[in-house]
């Protein structure tokens, strides 16, 4: 069973977390058949490592992460691939896959142009 | 003179500022008659001030700042306000307004979602 990480930088302050749930919860009703957790870097839980348990635990078995990230800085270039290592080694029989930051995406800074153009 | 300022948290690695020059590319050639300027909270130049300065000096009189952040946590909801006040103090002719995070939008979450989909 495939399954999605939306995966965060993480904040000290609660309410910065307020788009990553809503983003959760427009998967989970738009694909209902693919779970999804989200996960953080750092300040907020669960951890890659925790949200790779929990949907092992549910039967998925191949899992993408999505850096929801703009820039790929150092954080996505040397801090997540450190990570991700560590989850494929303590979970050898998933498969676990990223894909680039959402930030690369043509479609994601479009929709922040048209939000842009929207507030003038 | 309208005028947008598209304002990033900014990072040690000038590699994590691509998709903030992709937008300001995309902006320009979408809207040619509304200039557009980046600015960075920290780690990049310009700085908000700066770029207010620079619109102002093109003839921008009425500029609207669009956090590209995803959540609202403390650098937006305690430090953002702090620069916008001293930038509204040293420029007291400009009308300068703030936009929500673009993470608050629903169809730029609807963007990551999208991709998320495509990458399963």
């Amino acid at each position: 069973m495939k399954a999605i990480i939306l995966f965060g930088h993480g904040a000290r302050d609660i309410r910065w977390r307020e788009p990553f749930d809503c983003l959760a919860s427009l998967w989970q009703e738009q694909h209902p058949g693919t779970p999804v957790q989200l996960a953080f870097l750092e300040m907020m839980r669960p951890s890659l490592e925790e949200a790779v348990a929990s949907l092992s635990a549910k039967g998925a078995t191949d899992l993408t992460v999505v850096p929801v990230f703009f820039g790929q800085g150092g954080h996505l270039r040397n801090d997540f691939p450190v990570i991700l290592k560590e989850c494929r080694g303590k979970f050898p029989s998933l498969r676990l896959s990223a894909t680039p930051a959402v930030g690369e995406d043509l479609a994601v800074l479009q929709a922040i142009i048209d939000f842009g153009a929207r507030a003038l």
